[in-house]
Formats: C-alpha cells, structure tokens, sequence
C-alpha cells in the first residue's frame, strides 16, 4: 500500500492566512466564486468561533490513526489538521490527546471527514474542531496511508499548504495560490454586504437594489391576487 | 415555467396566533390530533426559543433565492418566511442580509427546507431560524418560481396565511382555519397534561392512570421473573 | 404478538456502576477493547452531562410508547431507560411527562433509539437524554412489545442490568458481568492516558511514543520533500 | 385521532389517463413545467413497466395497514393505490395478497411511500409497484387513518382521482383538473423532442439547437485551449 | 484487542433448515411474531433467488477482511456465511475469490452488513448474496475480529448455527432453538394465507375476513361522501 | 462565476484505454494500491455491462444542465462524460437526448454524480450510464459552470482524459498517466488471483496462502471450542 509522506510543502503565506481570517466562512466563499466550500455534513463541535490557517492533509485508512501520528511532527504554528479516510468513516480518529499534542506546536484547529471524540475535553482547551460525526469509537495504527498529499473531501480539493477557513457555518478551503486574491475580494464583498445590510435596513428591496424586477418578469413569473390565483383554478 | 406571486392571502386572525404561541410545538400537534409537523431533520439553529406566525411561502428552484427576494415585499409584521425548494437542495439559501430585511419588517423568523447560512449573525440579532441544513453554498437569482401559493414539506402542506409555530423540538403548521380552534385544543390539553404531570410527579403510574393494564392483558403481553424468562430458554 | 415484561433481572453492582460513572465514554469502549458503543447518530440533547446506570430495556412498535409506560413500573434508583422500536422510528415517543415520573423513581436518563421531545423541558429539569431524533410526532398506545429483554442498537446488544454510560461524545454499554473488571482497566487507561497527555504536551512525539516509526517503514510508507514527491509526477 | 374515508371523490376522465399512459413520467412533468415528481427515493420493483391511473389515497399510522384494508373497497377499475404513513417508515404494509384483492378490482398499481414485500411474487403476478423500501416487516391493524384525502410525499400533494404515472424513471401526479391539457402538453413536447432526437442524430449540438452559445457568453464562461488554462495558474 | 475464533458451534438441524427453505421470508417473519428481520437496507445482488442455511459469523475490523479468511475454515456444507463490522463500512469485504472458495466448501450464500464485489461473476456463479452495497474498494487484513460470536445488524442478534433465510424480501434470522417450531408456524400461516388468496380473489374484503369494520368504527374513524369532506371545510 | 470550457485536453492514449478495458474495476483499483473508486453510491442503470473511455469532464449548476450541452461538442470517440454539481443534486440532468449525441460521436458512456432519466430508453439504445440517482426531474440552463476542469467525486479526483472504468461494481478513475502502468498490474494481479481462485477451488485456504495464520496469533485471536468460549462467561 506505501503511502506517502511529504515534508515542507509550500504554504500561504501568513499574512494572507491573517486577512482570511477577518471573514467569515460564506464571504470566503462568495469572493471565489461559491467555490471552495466543503459540504454541510461537517460541523463544528464548538459554537462561536473561527479559525483560519494552512492544511496539513491526511489519509487515512478506515478506523485508523497511524497516519495522524505521523501528521503531528508536520504540524507547526499557524495549520490546520485536515483528516480524510480511503473510504467512508465516523470512527473517532481524533481527540483530545492529539489535540494537546496540537495545541502545543501552535496549530489553529483540526477539520475531519470522519469521527472525532472527547468533544467536551476539545471545547474546554478551546481546541476547535469539525467533524462529520462524533463517535467514541477506538481505531488501529495498523495500515499505512499519505501526509500532505491532495485530498478530496465533498467535491472540494484540500492541498498541503492551502488555506482552511472554519466557522459556524462550516469549512472552506482557499487554494494556497488565491490566498491574497481571496482576502482583497473578500474585503471588497464586505464592504458591499455592509452598504446592503445598510438599505435593506433602510427597508430598500432586493428586488430593487438588485435590479430583479424585470428578471421576474423576463422569466415569466406573475403577480396575482389572491383572488385571480385560486379563482384560476387551484 | 412561469410561476406566481400571490398578493394578500388569507391568514389566520393574529389573537388567534397569539394564542398558540403559548403552547409547545408537541402540544400544538397532539390537539390536531398528531398531525402537522415537519419532519425531524429541519433543526433549529438556537436554542430555547420557540415563535408563532403566519406563513408567507416560497417555492424556489434549488441552488438559487431569486424568489425569497420577491418574497421578502410579501412579508409583514408577525409572519413567518417558509420556503422549500423544487428539488431537494442544502445550499445557503438564506443568511443575514434576509434577516436584516425581514426583522425590519417585523417578520418573526424563517424555515427553511433547505441550508442556512450566517448562524452566529443570526443568533447574535435574534432573528429565529430552522432548517434542514446549515451551508456557505451561495446562490444564483436566474430561476422563477412561486410566492404564497401552497408547498408539502416533509409530507405536511403550507398555505400562506397558515399558523407556524416552531421551537426546539421542531416545526408544526396549523391551517388558518383551525386555528382557534387549535389553540383552544392546546390549551385543554396543556390543563390534562398539568393534571399528568402532578399525578406522576406524586408516584402514580400511567399504567393505571390510562388504565393499560387491561390494554397489556388484551394484547397478550405478559409479566415473567426474570428466572421465568431465562429458562424459558432465551 | 404478546411480548413479556421481565420483573426483577439482575443488575450490575452499584459500586461498579458508580467507579464506571467517573470515565468518559471513550475510555469505558477502549477498556472493553473498543466496544460496546451505539452509533454516533445516537446524540445527547444537552451539553456537558454524563451518567452512569444500569438498563431497563423497552423494545416498542414505531409510532407506539405503551411499553414505555410498562417500563416506568419496572425502573428504580440508579437505572437508565434504554428504548429501541421493531423497524426504525423517528417519533417523540419520550417527553417531559414520562422524565417527571422517572426523575422522581431516581432514574438517571433515557437512551433512545427513536425520536424525543420536550427537549427544552428536559434540559430544564436536569433530567439527561440521547436520542437519534428530536420528534414532536405524538404516540399511541395500541400494540404490544417487551420490557426488559435484551435488545439491539447499531450492532451492539444492550440485556437489563447492563451498565449504561453516557456524555457528549455517546453512548457504551458494559455488560453486567465487567462491569467490575471495566472499571479497573478504565482507571488504568486513564493513568496511562495522563502520562501520554503529560509526554505529548511535553513535546514527545506518538510516532516516538508507540514506537511507529518502525510500523510506518514495515508498511512502506516513505518520506518524500515537496520537491520530490511533486518531481514524482503526481 | 378519528380519521375518514372518503367515499366517491371526483376523478380524471378515463380517456385523458390513457392518453397520459402513453407518454414517460419524465414528458409528463416536463409538460406540467416540471413539477409533480415524487422524489427519487420511490423505486420500481419491476422492471420495463409503465402504468397510469387513478389515485385512491391512503394515509397509515406506521407500522399499520389497516387502512389499506379500508382502501381495497374504495378500489376500481383503473385506480392505482398510493400510500403514505404519517411519519416516516419502511414497514412492508403491502403484500401479495392485498395485490390479489386489488388486481382482481382491476387496480393497476401501487406506490408506496414506505416498505414493500413479496416483491418476486408481485413480478410473477405482473402487479405493478413502486415503493420507498422492500421490507418483509409485517404490520397490526390497530391504528386508525384516512383514506382518499389529500396526502403529501416528497413536496407533491397526492389527491384522490389525480392521474399517477409510473415507470423505471419514478413517478409523476397530475392533478385530475389538468390531465386533459397536460396530455395534449405531453404530446406537443414529444414531437418536439422526436424533432430534437433526429436532429441530435444528424449532429446538430444543443448549443445550436437552443442558442446557448450566446448564454454562455453573457454567463462569463469562456473557451481555453488546455494550455491557456493551466499556464494560468491552476 | 485479540478476538477468538469458535470452532464447532451447535447448529440448527438440516431437517428444519429445509423445512424453513421453503418459505419466503415475510411468511418465517410473521411465523416468528414479526420479528427477526435485517433492515431493507441489506438487499440482494441477484433476483429472484432464494436460499437457507446455518449462519457462520464473522465481526470483522472496517476496511479489514483477515476474519473473512479465517471463516472460511469454519464453513461447510449448508452454512451461510453472515458478516458484518465493528463501525459502519461499505468497503468490499467480500468477492468471487471468497465465493469459490465457499461454494466449493458448500455454503449457499453471504450476508454482509458491508460491501461486496464482483457481483456479475457471482451471479454468472450462482453463488448467492445480499450486502449494504456495492463496492469495489478493497481491503487489509492487518487487524483482529471475532468468528461464530453473535453479533447484531440492524436491530438482530444472528449467533453462529442458527437459521439465515434469504430471499428477494431481504434476511431474516431464527434463532437455532426456534427452527423446527417456526418451520411448523411458516406452514400453518402459509396455510392460512392460501385460504385468504382465495377469498381475496373470489372478491371477499380483508374488511370483512378480519372483522375490520368494528376496529375502525371504535377507532373512530368515519366514512364520508367526498361532498360532506369537502364541506366540512379542509 | 464565469466558468472555463477547456478544450483538447491531453487524453490517455487509446490502446493503454483498450487495455484497461479487459478489466473489473475492482482489478484494476486493486492495481493502483486499493485507490480510484468513486463511492458506492453511484450505481449503473444496466447489469453486466463494463466500459472503458477518456473522462470528459462537467461542474454544473444544481438543477441546471447548461454546461452538458456545452460538453457535448468536446466529447468525440472513445470519451466518456463525467458530470458533477457544485453542490449535491439529484435531478434528471441527462436522458436520451443527450445520450442520442453522444452515442452518434462514438462516446461510451456517462456518469453522474447526480440523477439520469429516460432509463429504459438508454437500456434499450445500449448507452451505458452510472449515476447516483434515477430522477426525471428536469433542469434549466441558466447558470453557467465548466467542462474539462479538474472535478472531485467521492474524495476521487477526475481530470479530463483520465481513464475511466465501470462495471456492475462501480466507477473507478485511472489518471492518464498511470494508464499503462495500471493495464500492467491489473494483468499481474490478474494473473495471480487466476492462480489464487484455482488453489481456492482445490481447497486451499486464505489462512494458509497469505500466511495469516501467523497475523491471527500475533493479533492476539484465539481459537476455542464452543463450550471454552459459552464456559467463559459471554
């Protein structure tokens, strides 16, 4: 099976990290694209709180953490433990004994596709996690796997190096190169967003703001009463 | 393709609204006779806060919130925002913005049978949320759809002008025309079950306050000691 | 149909229960040798509780609590109600009513396999539930079932009497008969587990601690730098 | 709890269900706007079948078929049967012997939106069927319900005497008001796309067809040679 | 970690493992009190298949398939093979090689509560098999399990000698004490369904067999003309 | 939002594709260390039909097929189409249609990470599809998206002109330049498990071939008799 270890690989740079983690998880997201994000099965084990810092990736074999151990001397200040599995998982690969280990070489939170255990433990360190479960279920370290090779989590590519924004709301991924060009559309979102919650505040309409009255009446859709609906037939 | 905004629907009499936002969303259901709940998987996004209001519907296509724009004009004080998609979809459908829109208007939270984003930001201007998911995923505004016309969301219909009362068990829809009725029914059995409540708080069992002892009988359900059943050969 | 209610089955020793009560769940599975765990879709609806206690098992038709009635008779101090149905079920078959009654008998919490309700209720109370749903769907009491027998849940066999413990991170069950010896090899792990923590936070490294540098090298995984793995062609 | 059965409700004309019965579910929903699916989750049980009839409607407790006994005397000639529960459930409420009683009514299918048994004898039979599960899980009779009354499955209102269709690709309702216009919709698109298949066949692209080109354009996707697109970066 | 492997465990007697072979699944079910069935997520790879045998078990690590091999030894003639894991795996524990191997041995089929593969070649083998997916994914054989313990899928307890049948319905288990008496029960329902088929047939309503009419009138439930519903208001 | 349409990708080359062909894709994910799957939940529309071809590949909008017909005109012999979503959808966004084209331009098949329709008709044309869903569901072509990039499915990245191979076992990707070099292992191991299936008919055992006798007593799995294992108190 083999399986791959990859020691310094390129990273974002810090300050780029820094400006990310001013935003929030869908403005990332909307100043790529709607890109990035992965999907809405991995949820965070805290409330109230965001992180942001560059992935060192893992792949893991199913119910076994051999490959995690290996991650932690990769692990440095300012990353994020991103953990995957060769096939489906929600066994509890992570907790608060890797967790301290983490917390101690400066890493910002750990993002997995698959279990993680000792939640109450991680949310009094004030270690952040997400995860696809939470399950106390033990693993081996028995079958070898890969750090800091491409992952793929929901449709979403995770780099070594990229950058991982978490929050309430989930997890995004910037790739490592977009960093910079991420931050300064991001920023140019949320100066938008903030003139928007502004007029809507005002009480301006989207539709108005937006322009999307003539897009409803281009697609066809109708006003009617109340009356001329269900006197149409329904 | 088409679609149809409705204007001025019917809703239910707002003392009537009132009334039910006194009772649970359990209670609410059982004096409908158990009906009229949402399903278990449209989830609260906070905790401990339970609302009433009338339905303002929202038919969208998935992945875009063209329509809750064109929904948000039909929105009032006390009403309560419901949309579901044509096909099933968990994108962020709605976030802060929405919700600055709506509370302005006096609107008095949302369901959504599909993904929300902006959790922490709406928990923090508490503005009341459930949905079936939680995501970053942004939309487009290039489809039409339906506003105030009626929509089944997890095998229950909502009518605009419906009564929706939600908390941290769920979501339950009251059709505007039971609704004092309803309310009345709640209230005859939040007294019953304070009845229950006492009586069991004191030691009696329901056993013998439902009379099920005769029921167990009839059903053929018998008492064993524990020697009985084991060597019975189980 | 029938069914059988078991009186009086054996149960696991009170001191066992209460040394069992002072680990968390992970530490009693990985005691057992990584078993004894129901599924992660088993949830806590609060945050911060564990219990410990010994099983009164409920086996109910879907849509149906009349066995749980049953149960209550049979529960005493120090037991936890632990409820599944014959085919899957995500109805409220427990509320607020049934944990008055049982809260006053000294019962510790209820697990269930099926849906909850009342959540807030319960958490107000002090009174501690898992559960796979959070259901207001309401009951009948019309067919038949079993108390007290053993059951299953997510391939794991739960017999009366056996140890039920409890907290954020799910639910394990400990037979009756090691109990005992449970608890023993929980109290070692957990120095073991101190000792770890102390040498990770220390800086010492799991892949050094356990010896896995050696495992890594008999599986075959390599160390490659960036350049090289890249080089690679990948 | 009650219930009702309703006794005689109106129904789609019998030359407009034949009509409908020669088109696939797929052309019916297009033609209705593409709507009226039930989800994807309701399979066949048979292979290469393809039925149309009328809705008699059924709504069941869980695990309880008793109102499918009510329903067999509502059945006729030319009915196809559809049940839901009130929550969810994948109990097997239908059998062979129930497509005994209702094949000899001349009923000439079933959709469930729950479990299914007896699968191989219903293939041998040739009584059509689609359900959510195959399930052998046997059922009471205990419960009330109602039969023809308005029910709703995955976001489609299902009422008596609307048109189902059904074959391999799912299953489609038309409401009885709008089966006549529908299927003269239906045919107009099947000439249409027997026009699009030959010209497909020819090699016309469908970015020809329906001028998509200028879409693509006005959407800001753009063509790159394979080296434009990875010189730049990604 | 260790696990055992039991040799020579008792087995139900071949008489009644044929006297059970000849009864569908939902029938051995309902013979048992509705009970005994795997979930209908368990579904065959072949159609119209079925088969019974005595169960050899296999608790297998996820991704692993070591325990697989050491069952095979256990297996002989009119055994089945029934595996399931210690967390939730899809991976394809099982394929032709195995199946070979088996057939040769004389078993008659696997039940897998995980993956399987090479589903054409079994089926061109006729080797039976009914599984929770289909996957390619192949696996290790690095870590321990048990074999002929019982386990528990979906809510069942299988132990090693008792009675698996098979069928296009799904799997259900009877225990090895209870074959000869289900077997004689399977005979009198199957018995007792014939005589309904044809009173079913010849037109009698299961209202009527089944003194139903009495149930829904003390249920409450009522009959109305489609006239009186709707002027009732819904 | 934009979106690239990537033209003249490099491919892998034709007869390395040819060769890939005469293999399950169970062999030939083996070959690549047990990696390449997509899931098990994308499933064929047809039994006993494998295919082999250069991915072209789609990122679509939800509910929005735009970007297949742009597809179409990159898609030429020996190709097989792979569509995603930006977020999970399973509406009908191919059918015979398309399936009319792409056949007439020499293209083997389709998969989707999404829902198919006109499933009968593609079985009778003989066009090969995998999919995760069967749905008629219809779509729009509004939104616009990217066809030859680089997609993710199921943690499995597929490029344009990656080899694609699927069965009645699944979908699995071969990235081009490992195409010879995977034809060669899948023909060792295929070789070696003629070898293994022949030895496995004669009898011999996995615990003997693969010297996992040895694995099972170093893992600390011990063989007992049935009354040491029941005597042991279990």
């Amino acid at each position: 099976m083999g399986g791959v270890i990859v020691t310094n690989p390129p990273k974002a740079e810090a300050k780029d990290v820094e400006a990310l983690a001013g935003f929030g998880v869908a403005t990332v997201s909307e100043a790529m694209g709607r890109t990035g994000l992965l999907g809405p099965s991995i949820r965070p084990v805290q409330q109230g709180v965001r992180v942001a810092g560059t992935a060192v990736t893992v792949l893991s074999w199913p119910g076994d953490n051999l490959m995690i151990h290996a991650a932690v001397e990769q692990c440095g200040e300012g990353d994020i433990l991103v953990v995957t599995t060769t096939s489906p998982c929600t066994d509890g690969l992570f907790g608060e004994l890797f967790a301290t280990a983490l917390q101690k070489r400066g890493v910002r939170g750990v993002v997995l596709n698959t279990g993680i255990r000792d939640t109450q433990e991680l949310r009094d360190m004030g270690f952040a996690a997400w995860s696809r479960a939470v399950s106390s279920q033990g693993t081996v370290k028995a079958t070898g796997g890969s750090v800091n090779v491409p992952i793929a989590i929901d449709g979403q590519v995770v780099r070594p190096g990229d950058v991982i924004v978490a929050d309430d709301d989930g997890v995004v991924v910037v790739p490592r190169e977009k960093a910079r060009e991420t931050a300064e559309k991001s920023e140019a979102r949320e100066a938008k967003e903030a003139a928007t919650r502004a007029a809507f505040f005002e009480g301006q309409l989207g539709l108005d703001r937006y322009g999307l009255r003539d897009t409803l009446k281009q697609l066809g859709v109708e006003y009617q009463s109340y009356e001329e609906y269900t006197g149409a037939g329904s």
